[in-house]
């Protein structure tokens, strides 16, 4: 199976078996947003749920945080978000794309450059149109214009034309306002009332800004500045010795030109991330520490370990408020790609809170009566791309012979215990003869340990296993007629498909032992 | 107690001990937006995980969904969110407040009112005010001015002025764009261009609309609507069976400029909400079956069950698509309101979003042959809201001697052991002679099987006790001497401070027992 195959399989899956869905697909879908399904939000909370155990409950020095996704838009402004959380992006004046300036294709100044099309007719749509609009004429062959000159450094990524829009910086961050506003009432009023007439230009610009800017408030583009903002009050309130971490899940929206491989990027998605303050000095020591446990943490879930790699930030790679950065990375369908990133953001963002906010953000050492600002080291993930690591990670086919002796092709997601939205699955062997009764009354008992089990009677027993075999349930819990006279349960393994008997009073504690050993 | 002193006394312990804290309070705060502090976190992620296993883990007729807080516009056209769901707002002239029509104080038009404000000063100052701008001479005493005449049926809420706006309608959803933007750019460049002049009234405001509305989205108001979306999705790809039901937990945002009572009424703000299908005909039966299961849900978990009431909706103040509506009511500290509503939606909004987007949004009956576009059936609960009911109903003082035999208050947070933040304090009486030690391998134990254990060794047991009375931690586990001698331990109950002693090796059984008694 190719990489490109397997993607489309995952993609496929996630639909059909009701993992992940386009959102709004009734309405033609909304261009990068998703929506988990019944079981795609099963495998997210079990991958978050263990994020979660990990980085908080089970250790002493890390505490949870969940803020609001709106903050104060002053947040973003000692952040630099607003100053320098932008891209700079162009308008082709021939075909109307819009793109990333520092992502196009590179041509020199005065270099002859071609201008291609899908056909004939939008090649000769377009030569009119920069005959027209530039007094340009271009030589037409089949569907391609020659003779136009490069003059910047780049050119449309889908037409090649040179003819572009100035650059415009174009701020990533979802802008909305808090309150009843209406700043169109507002815009309205001053035409009305002459307040716009004879300005142009900047002037004009700023005025506009003037009479809509107030109430503007963003929707966060990552969960980290929380954490500082909070800093004081969670130190305080807990009584916390640095080092310690404050941990953030949940929700960030990037308002990305480029979307791409599926829930990889889009604009709404779900992030991990933990601050971890320590004393200046000590930094380089966690820095160490945290890419050690981060590597093992993503390693553990999954089948092939080789597919993670850390790759160490070149310095001009590096952000400017970042004294050290590390991504783990995911070999992909479409190569290596970030999951998750490790930095080092030394004293910057708490100096920077404390500078624009004028309180008092740092912290006093009682034992070694020194006060000092903490550096953060900050272990980033990506929960979305967790789940499609994890997906792509466990999805295999395999050729298996049928009961009649034929060839088929099964599917196995070969999730992690841990991470499977089911874990069990409880099967009456038919619908009758108190079958389906000690089924469910098996699912209760699972449910009263809090393990996700699903009773299941539609279809043939055969049907059923390969059906929770496509959706990462491990194992699978069959009543027959045997079970009735002698209290006994076939288990079935997932991935070996080896059935054995067990005592069905010894069935919760039979998976509870499994799902342990898993850990 | 009072209950204003309740909750005045709630929300000093939310601020103090980590629970919730008002949104970026650095930078001067976020109207109506909080942030959940590391106690906090886990007391909305237990009362939401709890939902989440009695809603859908549980169930066989009910599957869960996370869909994205960005849907298509379309969504909200459909639902009738972008006409419908807005207040009329008006300004009063005179103090400058901005009020919901619908609430303020009604007068008759043509009465006298009289205005009030705070001071002398500000008095003086709208006497002129009225003077200047509407010719009016008012009689002015001390801080009131008499002699005003209503014009409509309502004054300004704030300084009892009739000096009024006209009424607007805001519509509640967060507005934002999708995909860079520059939708002032696009206003400038249209004034530049002189497209707007001559323009005036609605012309220009249809001209604004249309130059800056081509991207707009909206921050879901409800997670309701995308069940109805995806219904089919879901149906099929988990071959559900009517009657079944589709829950769905997360943020939901609305713009509303009434909020009050710290997190009982936000901006942001999240739901626990379940569309439950049914066959029409059998909608009155589950309505019935659902407003039972839920009252019952929500008083498990409290101390005090007759503060919650159910109240039927009168039949004017129904939404236009409700057959009925009951909701389950708090008492309060101001009053009774609303925690859940338990809505029949009939076929109201499969309907809508059939006909908007053109696609079959019905169920085939296979059994019975057939086809029919299933009524709903909603609870609607709000998650943050039910925090806050529970921290109130846990809030507890009492007075109890000392060791000394002195009288000082214990605080204590009576919340139910399932939604306890930290079920199990481990407590090494003193930090030396391998109690820390022994603790911390405790500790460890209760991480194995899921039980969220802290370890604390700060300060004198009594004051970690007090301590952990006023986080609501249900159990102490204290190692002392003795621990090391026999292996026993002693066990302290956070509501009647009773203690015994147990063995360490049976403490974990001792307390998943006690937490399976308690559900």
């Amino acid at each position: 199976m190719s990489s490109a195959e397997l993607m489309k399989k995952v993609v496929s899956l996630c639909k059909r078996r009701g993992f992940v869905f386009q959102s709004s697909e009734i309405y033609g879908g909304l261009k990068s947003a998703y929506d988990y399904g019944p079981l795609g939000v099963e495998l997210k909370r079990n991958l978050m749920s263990a994020w979660w155990r990990d980085m908080v409950h089970k250790r002493e020095d890390v505490v949870g945080l969940d803020a609001s996704i709106v903050m104060h838009p002053r947040v973003w402004e000692a952040s630099g978000h607003l100053a320098g959380f932008s891209d700079p992006l162009v308008d082709c004046k021939v075909c109307k794309e819009r793109f990333r300036a520092d992502k196009a294709p590179r041509v020199l100044p005065g270099d002859e450059v071609t201008l291609i099309f899908p056909d004939k007719g939008a090649a000769k749509v377009a030569e009119e149109l920069v005959a027209k609009q530039f007094g340009v004429t271009l030589a037409r062959r089949d569907k391609e214009l020659a003779g136009a000159r490069a003059e910047r450094g780049y050119v449309c990524p889908n037409c090649g034309s040179p003819y572009l829009s100035d650059e415009r910086q174009f701020n990533l961050m979802f802008k909305s306002s808090l309150g009843p506003t209406d700043p169109l009432g507002e815009v309205a009023q001053a035409i009305e009332g002459g307040a716009l007439s004879g300005l142009s230009g900047r002037e004009l610009r700023a005025k506009l800004e003037e009479l809509t800017k107030p109430p503007a408030v963003y929707l966060r583009p990552e969960t980290a500045q929380a954490m500082f903002v909070q800093f004081v009050n969670i130190q305080q309130s807990m009584s916390l010795k640095v080092p310690f971490g404050i941990a953030q899940m949940g929700k960030s929206f990037r308002n990305e030109i480029t979307v791409e491989h599926f829930i990889f990027r889009s604009c709404e998605f779900e992030q991990m991330e933990m601050e971890f303050f320590c004393e200046p000095g000590t930094d380089d020591h966690w820095m160490q520490y945290w890419v050690e446990q981060r590597m093992a943490w993503w390693q553990k879930f999954a089948n092939d370990k080789t597919k993670f790699k850390l790759r160490p930030h070149e310095p001009d790679e590096l952000a400017h408020y970042a004294k050290g950065c590390f991504d783990i990375e995911y070999d992909y369908p479409w190569g290596w790609g970030e999951l998750e990133g490790i930095a080092n953001r030394t004293d910057y963002d708490l100096g920077k809170h404390a500078e624009h906010s004028g309180q008092k953000l740092d912290y006093f050492d009682a034992e070694n009566k020194k006060r000092y600002v903490p550096y953060v080291i900050e272990p980033a993930a990506g929960a979305t791309r967790g789940v499609l690591v994890y997906l792509l990670d466990a999805y295999t086919e395999e050729e298996v012979e049928t009961p009649r002796g034929d060839k088929e092709t099964r599917v196995v997601l070969r999730l992690h215990p841990e991470l499977a939205p089911i874990k069990v699955g409880v099967f009456p062997l038919v619908k009758k003869d108190g079958m389906p009764e000690l089924a469910r009354k098996v699912v209760q008992r699972f449910f009263e340990r809090g393990i996700n089990a699903k009773y299941d009677e539609q279809h043939a027993i055969g049907k059923r296993y390969r059906r929770h075999d496509e959706i990462g349930t491990p194992w699978g819990l069959t009543i027959d007629h045997q079970s009735l006279e002698d209290g006994t349960i076939t288990i079935r393994d997932r991935d070996t498909m080896a059935q054995r008997r067990i005592a069905i009073d010894g069935a919760v504690e039979e998976i509870e032992g499994l799902l342990r050993a898993a850990r």
